[in-house]
C-alpha cells in the first residue's frame, strides 16, 4: 500500500494560491479556486480537490486553453435570473461570483436562479450549494461535465457524471448537503479497480458493445460508465433522466456545450465550454425560519434515529460524513498519497513554487 | 391471464367526474381530478389513474377523512413564492391551481415556486410539471408520500416514494418529461411479483432484518422498499438522498409532514398532510427561446441517435413511450383490467352512478 502524507491545510491552501497566481490568475481568483479545491479534500472528494492541480488546472492555463483571467460577464438578466459567459476562465471564479449573485438577488426577490456558459471543471457541486447556507436559504448547484456515462439501451459515453448538490440549512442539526454524481461511480473509482486488478461490481459500466462488464479496462477503454441505477430491472433510466436534466439546466438553458459536446481536459478545441446552473432560495418565503429549522432537526433526528438494518449501526444524513471528515483533517492534516504529493511537487517545480512539506504520514483510507 | 378491457378515455373521464359529483365534489374540482386521473392511464401509469378511484379517493372522501370541497387558502406569498393550505382536499385540486399560480408568478417574475402543506394524494407529478409546457416554461413538482422506503442502513419504511417530475419544452422533438419515484419500484410492483409468485430481483427491497429480499411478502410485511440505486455499492444512498431532498422541499419547506408522518390512506388519523412542491421558469429568462428549443432539438436527436447496446433498437427520452402510449390509448381505447373494471362497477354503484361499458378486449401488457 503506497504511504499516505499528512499535510496542514493551510499549507496546501497557501500552496495553491501561489501555483495560480504563478500561471497569471489574480490574487483573489487564485484564492477563491484554491478554496474550492481544498474544500474537496477536506470533504474526502480527493478526486475533485488538489490532485488535479496540475492535470485539469495547470495544464490548461499553461497550454493556452483556459483564460488565467476568468474574463466572466453577464449576458442575460432578469429580476430574478442572471445567465454568464464563464470567459472560458476558471470555472471556480465565474461560479463562486454566480453563486453570490444568484444570493444577492434571491435575498431581495426570494428566489433566484443564475446559469454559466462557456465555463471550465468548476471542482465539487456542494461548494456552491453551501454558500447559501449562512444565509438561511438553501442551495442548488448542477453541472455538465465530458462524456463518460452511457444513456440506457446506449453503448458510449454521451453523458458526464453530472452531479446534483442541494444544501439545506438546519437549526442544531448539521445542514444537508446532498452532492452526487448521477453515474453510479465516478470514472476515477473504475481507474483504482483497474489499477489494483481487481473486478468491479456488476452494474458500475458497460464494455464497447453496451454489455455489463466487471473489467475496468472494458470501461476505460471504448466503453462507458452506468448511470444511478444501473440496469433496466434496476431502473437505471432514472439516473439517466436525472444526467439529462443536469445537462438540460446546465448545458441548453444556459447555452453552453451539451452530451458529448462537453469539452474534455486533453481535448484539443480551445474552449470546454461547461456549463453549470445555480439556485438560491430564501426558506422565509415560505414559513417562518424558526418553524422550518425545528422541523429540519425533527426530519434529521428521527432519520438517525430510525432502527438499523442488521450489522449497522448509523444512518447518514447527507453531508454528515465529510463535515466530520472535514473537522478531522483540518485539526489533524489532509491525506495525500506520496506519489500524488510528489507530482504535484515536480509540476509546480517547473513554474518556481515550493511545496510544503508533510506533517506526518497516516494510513490510507479506503471508502 | 386475466382479460383486459378497452374503455374509452372520454368515457371514463365522465364517469369519474359523474362520481366525484356524487361525492360532493365541485363539478369544476371533479373535472380537473378526472383529468389529472384519467392522465395516469393513458400514459401508462396505471398504479396512479382511475384504479385509485375508489380505494384511495372515494373511500376517504365517504369516511370524510378528506374535504369534498378542497378549502384551500393561501397562507404565504412573496413576489415569487407561494404556499398554499390544501384544506385537506383533493391533492389534485390544490396543485393544479398551485401550479397555475406558479405559472403565473414565473410570467411576471421569471420563476416561480410554490408549496402546499395539508394535502393529499395528488396522482402522477408529471402532470402538474407539464402544465408549464404550453407556456414555453420549464415545470418542476415533487410531493411527498406515504412511507415505503428504507434509508441506507435503515430496516423501516420511513421515506415515501417521493417522486420528482421535470417537464421541458423542446422545438420539433417531444418534450423531456422525467416523471420517476426515487424508489427502484413502487409498493405495486412487489405486489405484482408476490401475487403471481414469483422472487424478485435483489436490490429492489428489504426485509424487516433490513437485508436484501427477493421474497416479496417480506417486503411487503413489515420491511421495505430500497432507494434508486439499491444497495450500498450500487449507491442506494443517493437515491435516498434524492428521496430526502423532495420530503424537504415537499414537506418541510411547507410546513406539511415528512417522513413517515405523512398519512396512509388507510390511516385513522383525520388529515394525510402530504406536501407538494412546484417550479416554473421562463426558458427566456436564461436565453432566447428559439436558441433554446433548436439546442433541445439537436440534444434530443443526437440522444436518440447514439450508438445502441448489443440487442438493443432504441435509445429513449423520458417522456416519450408516455407520449407514444397515450396517442394510442386515445384511439384504441384505455385497457382496464376485467377485474379492476369490475371493481369499479360496484364502488360506484354503491353511489348510484353508472360505470360506462367497455368498446372491446385487450391482450395485457407488461412493463
Amino acid at each position: 500500500m503506497p504511504a499516505t502524507l499528512l499535510f496542514r491545510a493551510e499549507d496546501l491552501r497557501d500552496f495553491m494560491i501561489r501555483y495560480f497566481t504563478a500561471l497569471n490568475v489574480p490574487a483573489a481568483d487564485a484564492a477563491v479556486t484554491a478554496d474550492v479545491l481544498l474544500s474537496a479534500d477536506l470533504r474526502g472528494v480527493d478526486s475533485h480537490g488538489i490532485i488535479r492541480l496540475y492535470t485539469y488546472y495547470g495544464s490548461r492555463l499553461r497550454s493556452g486553453k483556459m483564460d488565467p483571467l476568468t474574463p466572466y460577464r453577464l449576458t442575460h438578466e432578469t429580476p430574478t435570473t442572471l445567465n454568464f459567459d464563464g470567459g472560458n476562465g476558471l470555472g471556480q471564479v465565474v461560479s463562486y461570483h454566480a453563486m453570490q449573485r444568484c444570493i444577492e438577488k434571491a435575498r431581495d426577490m426570494g428566489i433566484a436562479m443564475v446559469s454559466v456558459h462557456n465555463s471550465n471543471h468548476y471542482g465539487i457541486a456542494g461548494y456552491y450549494a453551501m454558500m447559501a447556507l449562512p444565509h438561511d436559504m438553501i442551495g442548488i448547484s448542477f453541472t455538465n461535465s465530458q462524456p463518460l456515462v452511457a444513456p440506457t439501451y446506449g453503448r458510449t459515453a454521451v453523458l458526464g457524471t453530472n452531479p446534483i448538490a442541494v444544501a439545506v440549512p438546519a437549526g442544531q442539526q448539521r445542514p444537508y448537503v446532498l452532492d452526487m454524481a448521477t453515474s453510479i461511480v465516478p470514472i476515477g473509482r473504475v481507474t483504482v479497480y483497474d489499477k489494483a486488478g481487481k473486478s468491479m461490481p456488476p452494474g458500475w459500466g458497460i464494455n464497447p458493445r453496451g454489455e455489463v462488464t466487471t473489467t475496468p479496462a472494458e470501461v476505460l477503454q471504448g466503453g462507458a460508465l452506468m448511470p444511478l441505477g444501473g440496469v433496466d430491472i434496476m431502473r437505471g433510466y432514472k439516473g439517466y433522466g436525472l444526467s439529462l436534466w443536469v445537462d438540460i439546466f446546465s448545458g441548453v438553458l444556459s447555452g453552453a456545450a451539451f452530451l458529448a459536446h462537453v469539452g474534455h481536459p486533453s481535448s484539443a478545441r480551445p474552449n470546454a465550454d461547461v456549463g453549470h446552473f445555480f439556485a438560491a432560495m430564501r426558506v422565509d418565503a415560505f414559513r417562518p425560519l424558526d418553524e422550518f429549522k425545528a422541523d429540519m432537526d425533527a426530519m434529521l433526528s428521527e432519520l438517525k434515529d430510525a432502527p438499523k438494518a442488521a450489522g449497522q449501526e448509523r444512518i447518514y444524513i447527507h453531508g454528515e460524513k465529510e463535515f466530520e471528515r472535514a473537522e478531522r483533517y483540518q485539526n489533524e492534516g489532509v491525506p495525500l498519497l506520496a506519489n500524488v504529493a510528489e507530482g504535484l511537487r515536480t509540476s509546480a517545480a517547473e513554474i518556481g513554487v515550493s511545496f510544503p512539506d508533510p506533517i506526518g504520514q497516516a494510513a490510507e483510507e479506503d471508502d
